[in-house]
């Protein structure tokens, strides 16, 4: 009786906590001027097969629809933002700022961190092609971080750039199409032994020495130094740091590639991004061109890494609680005065307080009990006392008797 | 270049229409003590080849998986719901007030209101079997419908019973098997003409006159008229209508059901919902019995109501504006200022106004043009001035020089 393999179940705890995360990605989003849009969950296969790239499209939740369509839940976002500009950019004031939250599928096997569905917040500037875009959204990426708690104890941004390694090839006469190929070893090289490294190196006449001189050397992009340099201005010194290392597993970028480590000894990928200059244009066959640089940021690693950090933890829990908390619970203690605890019941609700009773006749005592469960700040009591309620603040204990009709203003001053 | 056929692309101002309908589901939901949870997008086929009934299984959009699986992306929540309550229902105090807000699937031929793919509310009170509940959950649809700004005049309730239409089949000496056939008859009244009503009810030796007689008689079901009384005690009075003529499709209701209709002619329906008292004990083999009711309300048709009713129009118009609006746009009328302009923006957007600014030089009077078509409301000039700063809010076109440390406090004033 449990949810397919590797796709979850939201109960309320958990929903509260996907709702965490979405509402303070929308939030940051805003506070950069950011708008927001989404596309739909199912494509058509080909806009995948056409630039994610052959790990994606292996990975793929795909199938045939009744009409023999060839169609894919969405594994990722861009493609769909490709397609969504190139079909109507002339409508909207150039650089987009846009933002979508939504869910994602990917067919792959079952790991920790690695389901099958998963949350992904997705930031791109449309139609800027100078540094300040990745300056912004890089900013971006770190203030997102810190809205949920985390410092620069707890992660970093680690900036590289897809131009750099293109001269670097270009130097040692190696062609584009075996870039790739190239790359795939750099990706690996944190993780691989030295030997292996060194052994494929040797097959393009580079050594492993070589390649660390370059990934060290802050002459090695010029463009870098100046994009960081742009970013401490920001204030965001503690938060990055330039490492041609990282080159990033999708094909389609052109320039800077960054993506967020927490700083513990996984060093797990918690977001991670680029300039993607030829994609839009390549889904509009030509007829639109705009430059574009963008991230993705998952739930799963995400939610991992607030577990682990105490005051993101914390931060958490207490919008969890807020999330679900009642504000108001009227204790019907006697059946006669349910119908005028009910007419209350429907004003308060309608001035927007939250708030609860209960459905049938139920003893006073088990009546506080459930107050309290669900997490209510204050109990009004319907009783021998009408016209006036009972108002108990249910963590100082305090209790008064107010006139009902008074009820809605002493509630807007206890409630917090 | 567009989504599949019956999916939908939510450009900004798409997506803020549908956040404002999920933003008022999820807030009048919390206001009557309802907690969210979500379940997966993708479930097996055969959750809902058990009890969903013909319609919607011959509609699923459902395929096989790369491991044989045979899943559905799902066509509505009270499977999953019957689902998750059934596993864990131990963990959770009773009667559950659950909703949740997901995307849904059916292939079924488009039509206008009708694509492959809608957003829907669901809620559902479960483990209480006293008509309490069905009054909550009427009076929840309701506040709904009022809070996007709808009236009496545009929207109504008709509440019917399956145990009336039970008792009227007993007394007529009509057994249980053919019941689902004769209220076939009964849910196509209003379409079908008389006398192929009439025929089609003589295979049940039932006249017309019968049926109607009985769908007018208030003594038909006198736990509807106990229920029409609750609602009128909360002020409902002109919202509700017992009309026994509405049936609904969905098999698996045992009690009350009811319909939210507008008042136009077509008389669509846009919310739905009943007494499904036997789901969560089939869903979990017998171990768990727990009676239920609830309703699903869908984006679809309530967004063609909201388009045609002017008050809610504009209603709705005033959130979205909210939404996407720009609080604050920084013009950077010097390139020297940049960087003090920059440190600023991080400062302002820390404390939470949403703040945007060139990312490139560009001439003055272009970055004004910039901030009135984002919608800002105050302008902040960063140029000969400096230390201080001109402040100029765009509405009122007032513009004063103030010392850029006393900028967030007077913006704070300054924002609405």
């Amino acid at each position: 009786m449990g949810p397919l393999p590797g796709f979850r179940d939201f109960y309320p705890e958990d929903c509260a906590r996907r709702n965490h995360l979405i509402g303070t990605w929308r939030e940051v989003c805003r506070r950069y001027g950011f708008i927001e849009f989404d596309g739909p969950i199912l494509e058509s296969t080909e806009i995948y097969q056409r630039k994610s790239g052959p790990e994606i499209v292996g990975q793929l939740f795909n199938f045939t629809d009744k009409s023999h369509r060839e169609v894919s839940l969405r594994p990722e976002m861009t493609p769909t933002l490709a397609r969504m500009v190139a079909a109507r950019e002339r409508e909207f004031r150039k650089p987009l700022k846009w933002f979508s939250i939504g869910q994602f599928f990917r067919y792959e096997k079952q790991q920790r961190g690695r389901l099958r569905e998963f949350y992904q917040l997705n930031c791109d500037i449309v139609g800027e092609p100078a540094a300040g875009a990745e300056a912004e959204i890089i900013s971006l990426m770190i203030d997102l971080m810190r809205a949920f708690g985390m410092t620069s104890s707890d992660f970093f941004v680690r900036i590289s750039s897809r131009m750099a390694w293109a001269g670097f090839l270009q130097t040692k006469n190696i062609s584009a199409e075996r870039s790739a190929q190239f790359l795939a070893i750099v990706d690996k090289l944190e993780r691989e032994t030295e030997d292996v490294t060194e052994k494929k190196l040797g097959e393009f006449g580079i050594t492993l020495g070589e390649v660390r001189d370059f990934v060290h050397d802050p002459q090695s992009s010029p463009a870098l130094s100046q994009l960081q340099r742009e970013l401490e201005q920001r204030g965001l010194v503690d938060f990055v740091r330039i490492d041609l290392s990282v080159v990033r597993g999708l094909p389609y970028y052109t320039g800077a590639v960054f993506e967020i480590f927490s700083r513990e000894v996984s060093l797990r990928a918690v977001a991670g991004g680029g300039r993607y200059d030829n994609l839009v244009r390549d889904f509009s066959d030509g007829a639109v061109d705009l430059p574009a640089v963008g991230f993705g940021m998952g739930d799963v690693v995400l939610g991992e890494l607030i577990d682990e950090t105490p005051a993101a933890a914390d931060q958490r829990k207490k919008h969890v609680n807020r999330e679900q908390a009642l504000q108001i619970y009227a204790v019907i203690a006697k059946e006669e005065r349910r119908n005028d605890a009910l007419a209350q019941i429907a004003r308060l609700r309608a001035e927007g307080f939250r708030v609860d009773y209960p459905l049938t006749h139920a003893k006073v005592g088990r009546q506080f009990q459930t107050a309290e469960q669900l997490g209510a700040q204050i109990a009004v009591l319907y009783g021998d006392e009408w016209p006036d309620v009972k108002v108990k603040d249910l963590t100082s204990r305090k209790e008064e008797l107010v006139p009902n009709s008074d009820l809605p203003a002493r509630l807007k001053d206890q409630i917090t």
